[in-house]
């Protein structure tokens, strides 16, 4: 497939520095929505398990993806077990609406 | 893969139009979310180049993405840089939970 | 690919209930949004034919999936049109930003 999406869940404070540092390195989009979930740190007898994280979502090509993931994980990681994760689903097209057109790069 | 999903990011100006033609043309089932992001638009030197967008998924059949992703791109396009993208990614399998059945065409 | 996501549409009153028959069966993480949608059940006549479902998602490995996808469905189940769905997605890597590290099972 020629294209993946990238989806971090990610701690809601560490938000602002991962979007940062995601232009930094030249990411053209992407789109962010709050969550609520249980993961690894999740204390299961507890009544208020559910935490809240951001998930950011990145549509890019095959040769981003590692750089977008370490990047993602370099700014995210405290140790902590809400540290959340990264995903690299497949995609199969990418339409710009604006141009009508499949995506030739990365520039959304 | 037997099924599809089609994501659109685009204008929440468009939602209410894109969602009416996409019952036009038969489709059964949609669902939206409302996200934040940046993208081809974005002015990276202000502070609130985060936009709002209004996110579509449908889940459906290979012979109906074609269709899909052209009514999209029909009446979400204005032409400017924040008109967003359309997507399409595989799916390996569809469960009705009514019926408990593997959904054998898009009439989820 | 290595890993699956499940993603499923259910009504909102039976969120709770998944939840806990998702924790019980020791899933170890999920995420939920809110989401409105029409699907099977939607009145197009009527004005409100947009309905408030919760949408989770599961991140897991092949041998998983099936007993996830059973537990939704039979907790979900109602037999009326707004049951919703379940799908399954291949999904390429799932890195887990405290340890840095691809999973190499379903505790992310």
């Amino acid at each position: 497939m020629k294209y993946r999406k990238v989806t971090a869940i990610i701690n809601t404070d560490k938000l602002e520095s991962v979007e940062a540092r995601l232009q930094e390195i030249g990411v053209p989009g992407l789109s962010v929505t709050k969550v609520k979930g249980y993961g690894e740190y999740a204390d299961f007898y507890s009544r208020d398990w559910m935490t809240q994280h951001a998930r950011i979502e990145i549509f890019t090509v095959p040769k981003k993806v590692d750089a977008i993931v370490q990047t993602i994980i370099d700014t995210a990681q405290t140790g902590n077990s809400d540290d959340g994760i990264v995903v690299v689903l497949p995609v199969e097209k990418v339409y710009r609406i604006r141009t009508r057109a499949l995506a030739e790069d990365d520039t959304f």
